[in-house]
């Protein structure tokens, strides 16, 4: 397991490289990424470049055995770029060039700036080709799919459509466009969607224009990426994720790159609401989905955040070193520290790294000196993977959909999908999070929370997974529209109507309300009350069910609609469907989630504290258990039964064992 | 009564439509709206035009004896309007063109505008001259007064101002701009009010340029109206009101129309705090006073509102009938409701109608049904009108000068005017809200809530209203300024300070705190406690009276000027004038309406549970009672000795018989 | 003392002028403003000047013995002027010209506009240099460091940073321009920081951006007193300053002027947050420490406030008096009224003067007389000044640094300042607030509270300060910054580690969060306990301390750093260095305060109810003390013994005596 960290040599007097090597290398640092914002300094002027700054600092690390991973440094254009090309900087809804001087203010689609990126790019990788101390890159950095309306952009679009659709008519009649007269009589007067209120533009343009944004990022990075495979076809490509307003479909993104990278910085201050305890395992397990491999960290978090924000509390003891193995445990093979010593200028100088302003060694450097210590004692894990028998489905595009038009008060996708992952990982069970467009043989289980947009070979692949066996969880707002954002005109959930065993009469977007709910399956209901025995609840969204011939797992309890059915279990083919019309509070989740589990045979942990997670990484017959409690307090409990068995930290596990974690502590057990 | 729903041919399958008519005409459905939205599909490119779906769909109502109101299409210009005449589109605030893609996106001053509205009005006015089931129009939709700065509106803005003041030296006298060196020195200075804080400009400019917002909006809609009189000289005409930030003078709007009509849209989830619970009233009633006539709906509450904002919840049971039948009992004799299924596309498609997406019917279209059922028993209200002793003054003028200069934290002249409509209304006493410019011949009790701005000619009627008999109230804020929104140089209430009895010696603004207050008038005093006897509350704003000769009715009880009265009864010629300097909690304001209507001679209801309202309908010597429940809980009462004869609902009435109300219920006594 | 008000003859009809002017001098008013606002009627048109109207009102004033102060009245330029030169607008960070029709919306740095300041400041100042009631002028009005944009602001920075570094590349030097390629290669490349987000921006151009801002407001400032002092080298200069977003470094703002003046707008609603007790005394003691001699009130609170927001409550009974005796007591020489009337047309016409908009005398006029009467009762003040013993420092650097990027949520540069000075207020101790650069010898105890940015010669002067005995209480966020606004590579706090005798070994920014902490010196353990034995807090911001042999005065009693210490003290040279890392609650800071002033051999009072304050003003041997009360409660307490001698009132002191204060009540003893 490599650790490493972020460093900028063009930040820092030259004299203090050679220092900084050897303390990284004293530490255990075993790689290093450079360069990704340090295009002023190796192209100084159009067609000038001078490669001989990094050259040497690339040398520094690599007679230190210390490896490299290059930034291509297109995220920051120099400020001669921009005074000559003014095209290149973004437009925004309004119309207006953004202000330069921050950074990512580039347009990905203009012809002059990918030009210029090429230029950089070529000398970049050509010189670094035959240096083996640098075995991949990072194209750009933290790339958004940045609504853009330049005219490059907005005549791109305009082309895009063209391709898409063929016809004008076409748009007219796959948007809906005879609504407010908003038909196009020309593809001239397409524009994307402008000014502060899209909210009230046609969403299937909106939801277009996303679709347009989104590739043009992809485009741009497989624009790059071309260019370096060219020159440097042995090195490992990626780009580094995160999780903005404005997404790219990351599993498009990372499709022809060769590793998935994520910022990861877990919020320094735990949450008080438990329902986001597991919020960090969530976008880890997210990013180890995109291509269902293993993945990388180019930024974790080293000190207290600010800058644009008041600084954060500094971490909490554990967590440099807690949150790093948490990575790992969820299936990370790298983790870069961001970074090394905290910057002494521009705007970033507040978010801290592993070392103070003052470059004196303190609490953090230390924590993570044992975390270099620790992870080389992982090296067995290497090619190790996680395989879990329970997916979640992801799709980029219901989340564009979620965002331009919010379906109840306080209903988020990202907080659908998580009360899922929440309920399995609560209970010991590891979660897949993967592209709904995913080959899905290998799962027991499989959550599609909110399918808004249906897709037809997503619909059958769904229908094939439950006909053969599968245990399929279905929610509420599924089947409600077509690709192009519209929607059917079908009893809800439309096309899963059939395999769900019941339709929606009405539905209730109750927001941020709750009312009762009364479980109606016997089983069920005793997980739930072995929790603790308070009514359930439900909130955000009421589904009131036709429930047919299916199993009424609930019915409202409160309301115009009480005693109608909220939740069903219906037989389909081999397997069972789940419809679940409306989100439950965290424990019946959580003794849904047990209630599932138990039907699709997957074992659950009796009893594990809230807050501490279980993973499994495994390599041929090799098992490794991962314990991290992501709680301020110490946790004890006894070990599952599976568990004990192996050795933990070098000792045999005995039967009934009883483990126990300090806070951000990891214990793994190896069987 | 007739019972209706808006319909979009254009924006479904042509396969539907039949099916719909036949459902429609099924359900009961007597009128349908049509058109608005659909200028793209009437004439899809300049000058070619295509009626022939429309006559069409007109048909298909007409054989079914459905008739039609045909909305004119202008609120949606199409697009190729806006590409080929880009200065169409309306300019904000700060300069900038809006985007289009919305709708309301078009300057109503425009010519070019003008002469394409003309073209697509007479081509549909004359086309539908001869077509009997169409038997009016709406102008337009939703019209708003929009604070348009094109340079069109710019200048008009000059004109309409040259034309009123004659000279710059009046204009800058009538707005005292010697303030601040705001004098102009040629009207080639003037422009509307620009930038994001018009509170930091003159608001004698904002108060004119809102008249000039509401002229053009007049002008437009009258320029509308002479273009369809022209052709179908038998045709009802109206426009679709509507309560927005920015609303025309309403007044004005209508003076040339023959119906008003107005969309409404009770709020489905009932407000906490009980002083907005007649808040549906309040709007009815004032829309009834527009004309002093009956008036229409044209958009009616059919579903869960949504789309620029998170769906609302679906309407509780008995809200789509009740909200209808409450719309009658305040004068409505159509109702339309919006909208007979969702739409499936556009910007709209989460705001409900009657039918789900799915086309297939449930509850709330059943309760439609039942309405259309019930509607149509009421056949014997065509014609009758309503007629109360009690009117509250409106004034546009006012409304404007509260918006641009906030009086004090909280205080609103919506919330001053509803303060007195629910006083009355909880009594069961009908309430007219009128234009302050209207004759008063017929009312007992006038209140004129905060005549900020002062009219000589208003002010002359009150004082002629008084002085035969008549009883005023008037309130804190009157006599503030002239009719150029500057402060008059008189001891408040200024011209009323005779008939008050008392002047102002000082105001204390308190905003959202709250002050004890003592009522010391005993009659008052004694309706008070009977209601609760907890203490009387003032809030909002404070005015410390010197009473002179006038009766004191209220002392404060508080703070620095406990003692000093807070509101008089003053003898004026054969009638009463009353100041109410502050402004009161809901019950206190209650027990001072039955002391006034007790004073004037006016029957209130012994008891009549909070939330219902009672309205009568007349005609010739017939009487309708309405009753209604607008509470989530039913209600018993006995009936009031003025209502216990004739019959209800085909039952005849006993002595001291009760009633009792199902949440949304509307009972009917006819005598 | 002289007591006056602002006046606007241009506002009012001529007819009013001398019966304002009898009542001015009945009120015994000695002293009026004028003109500030009335350039369109002193220059109708360019270059026609019209002062015959200025003329007529000094006149009338000059012969009631009433002073006159006039305003250059370039703050608001007429429309003709705009109309003409629309180059004159300022521009906003989004390159939009800012809308005209308020106030201040000119660019300083326009050369047209100084053209045309100079042509009417010679008028006005030519025309009154002989005219002996003309003793004054205030130049413009509220003068803000606005950051424009303009073409002119953006060349002239460009111009201002060439003569600071010569070079583009020692620019890229100072501010660390090698972050995200921020590097200029040409000086035509700078720009302003512009956009919403400046915070994303370099911290070291922003700061310099509003070292340039500041700069210009000055040098227009000066621009204008060299001109008034060519024509009337015998008038006082001054500009009236106030407390706003962009403010010009007020000590570089009055370094050539004659007289500090400040706009004093006492908040009517007193905090209920008791830290807020002492903010206007704060404020008072903030502009008598600009040119550290005493002020002028140019507007003082007259009524209640409004116009651009609600209006707020008005005056309590006391306040008018209290107040302007509260500036005096603080080293106000006189004290004007905004305004005589209230304004009856403009913006600004809710923001009420001495007389309502009636011109009805009524309470706040007569309170307004009580106090021309007791200010003329103190004519011996006269030449008398305030000297105390404690200084804190007040650096406009740093208030701009705290700006640019907020430390911690909640955490203020000028809370910093005012937990210190209510600390020796509340003690009945006076506190001087001067500039940074100031020289220190007359003072036992300097606060340098947050010295973010240093500067070597400010070090020097502090470090000296100590050396020769004094006492210096230093605080978390010193020494963290060089003068570019970059970090320094050292240990916090950098370059006054020496003299705290500790080092920061970490911090955390805990924001509005609270945390036990124990007192460790007993000393000031029993003076806080003797406020109340209750825990000490700490928040907003957690310096970890490695105390070496300094002394601890306070240990974190809570979290990870529970035992490490907070703060301490150290000898050095003769005197004593306190270095507080964290934020302490209100008792504890006012124990603090105790502990330090008996060290430093200072008297504080013994009891003194929180709100009232103790400020002494001297001449020769004769003293006079203040207690104001500013609270809304009566407050009595026992005399100090130091205050136990000569008369107050009139009638001698007795030993021991008690003193009873009404609210706002001001009791002047004199020895």
């Amino acid at each position: 397991m490599k650790i490493g960290v972020d460093y900028y040599p063009e930040q820092w007097d030259r004299a203090l490289w050679e220092q900084d090597a050897d303390r990284m290398q004293h530490t255990g640092v075993k790689i290093v990424r450079m360069a990704e914002f340090a295009w002023s300094r190796l192209e100084p002027e159009e067609g000038k470049y001078d490669f001989a700054w990094l050259d040497e600092a690339i040398r520094l690390f690599a007679v230190r055995g210390i490896q490299v991973i290059l930034g291509t440094p297109t995220c920051t254009p120099p400020l001669w770029l921009f005074e000559k090309y003014p095209e290149v900087i973004q437009v925004d809804r309004n119309g207006n060039r953004i202000p330069i001087g921050i950074r990512g203010h580039r347009c990905l689609n203009s012809p002059v700036y990918r030009r210029l990126s090429a230029g950089i790019i070529r000398r970049m990788a050509g010189r670094y080709a035959q240096e083996p101390a640098v075995v991949g890159y990072q194209i750009d950095n933290e790339l958004e799919a940045f609504h853009c309306c330049c005219p490059v952009c907005q005549e791109g679009f305009r082309q895009w459509m063209k391709e898409k659709y063929g016809t004008i008519e076409r748009v007219n009649e796959a948007y809906g466009n005879s609504v407010w007269s908003g038909e196009y009589s020309s593809f001239s007067q397409v524009t994307p969607p402008m000014g502060e209120h899209p909210q009230w533009l046609n969403p299937s343009l909106s939801l277009d224009f996303n679709r347009y944004a989104s590739h043009s990022a992809v485009d741009y990075v497989r624009f790059q990426a071309k260019l370096i495979r060219e020159l440097a076809p042995e090195a490992q490509i990626t780009t580094n994720n995160w999780l903005c307003e404005n997404m790219p479909d990351f599993y498009d993104l990372f499709r022809e790159l060769d590793i998935v990278s994520y910022d990861n910085y877990p919020a320094v201050t735990l949450p008080e609401d438990t329902e986001c305890l597991y919020s960090h395992a969530f976008h880890l397990d997210l990013m180890r989905g995109i291509r269902k491999q293993n993945f990388w960290i180019m930024e974790q978090l080293s000190g207290g955040l600010g800058s644009w924000s008041p600084m954060s509390p500094t971490p909490r003891p554990g967590m440099i070193k807690g949150y790093s193995l948490q990575a790992i445990a969820h299936g990370a093979d790298a983790v870069l520290h961001f970074r090394w010593r905290t910057g002494i200028s521009g705007a970033e100088m507040y978010w801290h790294g592993l070392i103070d302003h003052s470059n004196v060694p303190g609490r953090r450097l230390e924590e993570f000196q044992d975390l270099c210590r620790e992870a080389q004692e992982l090296e067995g894990l290497q090619g190790s993977v996680i395989k879990n028998q329970i997916a979640i489905l992801y799709s980029s595009l219901q989340e564009y959909a979620f965002k331009i038009q919010y379906q109840a008060e306080g209903m988020h996708y990202f907080t659908q999908l998580k009360a899922y992952h929440d309920a399995f990982t609560s209970l010991g069970v590891g979660v897949d999070i993967v592209d709904w467009r995913s080959d899905l043989e290998e799962y027991k289980i499989v959550v599609a929370p909110t399918i808004l947009i249906v897709d037809q070979k997503i619909t059958d692949h769904l229908h094939a997974f439950v006909k053969r066996g599968g245990h399929l969880i279905l929610t509420n707002r599924s089947g409600v529209k077509d690709i192009y954002n519209k929607c059917l005109m079908q009893p809800l959930p439309s096309v899963f109507a059939d395999m769900a065993g019941a339709v929606v009469k009405e539905y209730d977007p109750i927001g941020t309300a709750r009312q009762k709910v009364d479980l109606t399956e016997e089983h069920w209901k005793g997980f739930r009350k072995s929790l603790q025995d308070t009514p359930s609840f439900c909130t955000l969204w009421c589904d009131i069910l036709d429930a047919g011939d299916a199993r009424v797992l609930a019915r409202y309890g409160e309301g115009f609609y009480a005693g109608e059915a909220a939740a069903v279990e219906n037989p389909y083919g081999q397997g069972t469907a789940y419809y679940i019309g409306t989100v439950f509070d965290r424990r019946t989740m959580c003794s849904l989630g047990r209630y599932v589990a138990e039907k699709a045979g997957i074992h659950c942990m009796e009893q594990l504290p809230l807050g501490v997670e279980r993973t499994v990484r495994q390599k041929e017959d090799r098992q490794w258990v991962f314990y991290f409690n992501n709680t301020e307090q110490a946790q004890n409990f006894f070990l599952d039964s599976e568990d004990c068995s192996g050795e933990c930290m070098g000792r045999p596990i005995l039967p009934g064992e009883q483990i126990s974690l300090k806070p951000f502590e990891m214990k793994i057990l190896v069987k």
